[in-house]
């Protein structure tokens, strides 16, 4: 099947400059700040979003280069199919983070609950509406005993390996 | 900055089989069944998915060609930034559709809560897990008044006209 292409609409910055030592999840990292720099032609598109306070952000893993289809999640020790976890070394290596909007002043968006890395490409930009994206979860697989992990987990580095 | 490339690990099939008409959000349609198709090359990536009940698809809106980035919602009347709405017609159009995992065989996946086209491209899975994907949401800004809108809100073309 064909390939689809994709140009980043802005870059993200923020205060992790390597893998090693990144939270893994947004919802890690209640207090960490970041910005998002959306390029100039882009900018109208942000009209509107101050109204919400939480984003959803598509953005590219840039530094993950191959894909493995099993792959050992940062809070387990067995190997699992990589579309049942969210690490980085994925097919399509897009990620999702749900941060919290603190305000935007030009084309700069200020956030919170920052787990990327910085110079992260940033794909998209959805507002987070609860009726839309709560799911009534009845099962989480093999997570369910591992995710008291995640206040303390952090990126190993083990992905760049792959 | 330059482009990125990505490639389709499946296809979905949905009894909607052309935009007018469509819903809007998953969570506006909780019976309506579907399956996924995924290529027989990503199905090991597929393990240990089964224990999840729900899942976030990320998916390519192959039918919205151009973008704009104001844009006129569903539920609104009035002209809204694109990355304050979910509107198809988005720089990077890519969807995000959060749905219930009934069964996996083989290469198909079983769902509900389809809200997607027949023979949309599917980017991504990843499971969805409510200690992250879950926000504390305090504002939805242009939606407060519009929400209740949803469930009989459907795709009523216009975004083909973009």
């Amino acid at each position: 099947m064909k390939q689809i292409e994709f140009k980043p609409i802005g870059i993200i910055h923020s205060p992790y400059k390597k893998m090693k030592g990144t939270p893994i999840q947004s919802s890690a990292v209640k207090e960490i700040e970041g910005t998002i720099e959306i390029f100039p032609e882009y900018v109208e598109g942000l009209s509107d979003l101050d109204g919400f306070s939480h984003i959803q952000l598509l953005f590219y893993f840039h530094l993950s280069k191959k894909f493995k289809l099993k792959v050992k999640p940062y809070m387990d020790d067995q190997f699992r199919g990589v579309f049942a976890t969210r690490a980085p070394s994925r097919p399509n290596s897009i990620g999702l983070s749900i941060v919290n909007l603190i305000k935007i002043e030009g084309n700069i968006l200020y956030i919170k609950n920052m787990d990327m890395i910085e110079g992260t490409p940033l794909l998209d930009i959805k507002p987070y509406v609860s009726k839309f994206d709560d799911a009534n979860v009845k099962k989480i697989g093999w997570l369910e005993n591992k995710i008291h992990k995640l206040p303390k987990t952090k990126d190993d580095g083990s992905f760049l390996k792959l």
